[in-house]
């Protein structure tokens, strides 16, 4: 056609930069953060992140440079996710519960130019910066987060910090107010790098374009039925996956945040009262807590709540306790590489628990903004019937999903193979389009000539009343190559014996299922919470074959 | 970075036709379509589109081709939404009120290959037909759209239809079910163009990219706080602005299309007990519609309903009547080349009617995908202080803009000067980022050396409770340069005099602001309902000044 154009009055490049904007205009007097006495209002937090866009320029931080940060879901961080951004340069937001060794080595692949720590990780991140010293690496400018009640922490630890570092609120003041915001001329431009947990292998630096985040951040509204102005308590990590994009989405809304140094269950259910909090995210751990909070904190909901959980499935009774005590739950599915998660369900309690586990195997729909979820056959890349018993891989392609890994071109190849990226997960496709999953490639168990997913001896585990986590893994068996072998926790004060686990298993699956090897024991889990399979595999093989 | 790709597992253009390929999915046997007895599920209305899509590749429709529509809200357009874009080519539905020679113009200037018309448009297509043939420019093919309970209608006219006419449901059948659905392989192509109603000229055809349709069909869900699966009924006319881009919007929530090929109050009220419907929208007279209903349809409503017009204030009665049915009414101001509403606000009637149309005026806030909505001084570019005084030019820029108009690179050069659409209405910014709306550049008037607002005394007289519609325009006057001429049309049974009228404004307005000159009667619209000012300039400058 003729007579069009393209110019910045019709083409902007996507960036959730503009949420920010927006909400300093929308609802500029709002509260936008609120951390213990400290409150900000959007046109506040404006004000704040152009500074800090401004005082990133001003340390020769250009397009394109990394930015680091080490902290916890403090308004610092929050402010990073926009401030660096608009210096044109690229967030990524750490792990603090990293050990020195793998936070050297990152920050090494990342090249960043300035990190922003927290006063409480100051310590990890002086022997990072040791271990970069003697490996002659020039280390990133120190910007150190003091907590806003206690500044007085900066000068207690001043000996060991080295020369020319800032402190957070130094630093906001060397900016500029009326500092130009840089935006991205190409909208696949990258924002951040979240690093995955690295359960089996060094960790990789999972890099996101400013187009991915603004329209996962749209995404998270629609997964969430999330309507103007909800007032979200920071509980997941705001370092895993950019919270969830939560930081860009909650601007896009004109919402509050209730900032959090330390999650616990008082935090929480004092923040819904005080704060009328309407949301929250996180692992599969945080409905423990609720259900199993102390009853002096454990209160009954003045007005319904939202949790979306990721990870895991809880044990049928805490579920039902959450629903029970106001929660409306929602359980996900997703990973760092496509943003966070990608399929959602709303659960609703069944009387049976293992008719309930059952339901909650099947995890859920895809969202608007991702373009394609499903099972293919990796080999044929065709996708499998959907008759709810052709396992296939699970792969998603969309405009949610990360643009590969920082500095691994084969890693990133390898995941968008065939043109759809491969979560390595198993699953099948049931005739009404929701997926299931069976399990992680890597950790189904062939035994005999059968195919056994763990997550579904799990799914019956997690229903026995005394089982606070369970994993199951392959343990080695001569005549069968592999048996189920499962590693229970137990809740506190209980007691039982392998004989009443696997007949507990035995009367709810079939016999080739029920685990050969029952283990009782603390779970190894990552410094993300997950627990490493890997780890478990190891014991399996080590173990005597308990008695049943 | 390093070790990134784009490739399809990460970067998929943005096009609505994702939005029904996933009701398809997600809410397959969910209702798409209800009119009359005819119901279609997400899963048959994907497969007609798919047919359409191909049915139409048959023809010869390539990539870029513009298939044209003149069409009600019947199925058949709503399926032209999706199944014209599935064969790559650009939808262009025209208003079925045009007259034949503006009709034949369209079209030459569109080039269409191929059109759709509703056997109820017929005769003006026919007429259209023979100009363009006089003119020897070669037809678009004809494909007729038969009401679906009255398949004889086809033979009936049949002896008119050119040779090689098809009937729709016979070009379905034409289709593969199979067909693989042509995707855009620059998002930035067109889908649609939609003709301006040009009150002031020829009318422009206002060219939309898949990604202004996609972003605008997310804009409107936040608009409205739409959720998932909501009824719409489809009162505001698909060939305006795509119908407000709801065609895409409602396959994106996998709600229900309550489509309609005539509305009325009856048809609206039956609709809602019938349907459940949750929205619907269109002109401000959809609201007189409801509120001047037949007290035998007119029935307080089973639940909330939300309207959302756009255009002229009502008068505040008709407004308290619709919200005292139930009505949630949020008023719009948008237009043809910002892909339909712009801001909105919602409406609380206020006790005090003047109070109340005051508040009105005040144009409500952007939507969160519209990247700059500004008041601006048009020659520096500079945005006007936020003093709720200051007048300047109402200015948008966003990835909601349109490409631009089809053929006239000269209008689209001129409409986005200095890289923001330049609307042509007036206005001022109030401090809480609201806009107000003063007038349209060309209807304001120089009164000596004041500057008045029309819509300002407009929406003083709406206030008067004889008063159904009304337009002021200034006069010329040898003294004073302009005066306000005000042009009125009561209500049914109503009377009253020129004196009554400028007693009532000289209450309630700054002298100088008082209509000089009162008219009643009816008022002239153009083909789309809008009032046509440049008629009643000339009016006021051919009567002779009437008493006061």
């Amino acid at each position: 056609m003729e007579g069009l154009v393209q110019c910045s009055a019709n083409y902007v490049p996507l960036s959730p930069i503009c949420f920010l904007e927006r909400a300093a205009v929308v609802y500029g007097d709002k509260d936008s953060i609120i951390y213990g006495t400290v409150r900000y209002t959007w046109r506040e937090t404006l004000q704040r992140c152009v500074n800090l866009a401004s005082a990133l320029s001003r340390l020769e931080i250009s397009p394109g440079d990394v930015v680091a940060a080490l902290a916890p879901n403090v308004p610092a961080l929050y402010e990073l996710h926009f401030g660096v951004p608009m210096a044109g340069a690229i967030l990524s937001a750490l792990n603090p519960r990293l050990d020195s060794t793998m936070l050297a080595l990152i920050l090494q692949q990342l090249e960043a130019k300035i990190i922003f720590v927290d006063y409480q990780f100051l310590q990890v991140f002086l022997q990072a910066l040791g271990i970069l010293s003697e490996a002659k690496i020039k280390p990133p400018i120190l910007v150190l987060i003091l907590e806003c009640c206690h500044p007085a922490t900066f000068s207690s630890t001043n000996e060991k910090i080295p020369a020319g570092s800032l402190d957070y609120d130094g630093l906001l003041a060397m900016g500029q107010p009326d500092f130009e915001i840089i935006r991205p001329s190409n909208e696949c431009t990258p924002i951040s790098v979240n690093y995955t947990s690295g359960s089996t292998g060094n960790p990789k630096g999972v890099v996101y374009s400013h187009r991915a985040a603004y329209l996962n951040s749209l995404a998270v509204i629609f997964r969430s039925d999330l309507k103007q102005m909800p007032v979200f308590l920071w509980t997941v990590d705001m370092f895993r996956c950019n919270g969830w994009c939560f930081p860009w989405t909650v601007a896009a809304l004109g919402g509050t945040n209730i900032c959090l140094r330390k999650v616990s269950a008082k935090v929480i259910y004092d923040a819904i009262f005080l704060h009328n909090v309407t949301h929250f995210c996180g692992a599969t751990s945080l409905l423990n807590l609720i259900a199993d909070a102390a009853v002096t904190d454990q209160r009954p909901l003045p007005h319904k709540v939202d949790i979306v959980i990721a990870g895991a499935l809880p044990p049928p009774q805490v579920l039902m306790k959450a629903v029970e005590l106001g929660f409306n739950v929602t359980h996900s599915y997703g990973m760092t590489e496509a943003l966070g998660p990608v399929t959602t369900r709303l659960w609703h309690p069944e009387p049976n628990s293992y008719q309930h586990a059952k339901i909650k195997c099947r995890q859920g729909l895809h969202n608007l903004i991702m373009e394609g979820v499903d099972v293919k056959d990796p080999s044929t890349m065709k996708s499998v019937p959907r008759d709810g018993k052709t396992i296939g891989e699970v792969m998603f392609r969309g405009n949610t999903m990360m643009m590969g890994y920082h500095k691994n071109l084969k890693a990133t190849q390898e995941a968008f193979r065939g043109g759809w990226y491969r979560t390595g997960d198993l699953g099948v496709m049931h005739p009404d389009g929701y997926i299931q999953m069976k399990d992680r490639s890597k950790d189904v168990i062939i035994s005999g000539v059968k195919t056994i997913s763990t997550i579904e001896i799990e799914a019956v585990l997690v229903g026995h009343p005394m089982v606070m986590e369970v994993a199951v893994v392959g343990r080695p068996d001569d005549c069968l190559g592999e048996t189920p072998c499962a590693f229970l926790k137990l809740k506190e004060g209980c007691a039982t014996s392998a004989d009443e686990i696997t007949n507990f298993c035995a009367e709810r699956l079939p016999a080739y299922m029920v685990p050969q090897t029952v283990i009782f024991g603390d779970l190894p889990v990552n410094s993300t919470g997950k627990i490493q399979k890997f780890v478990l595999r190891e014991k399996a093989k080590a173990v005597g074959k308990l008695p049943l």
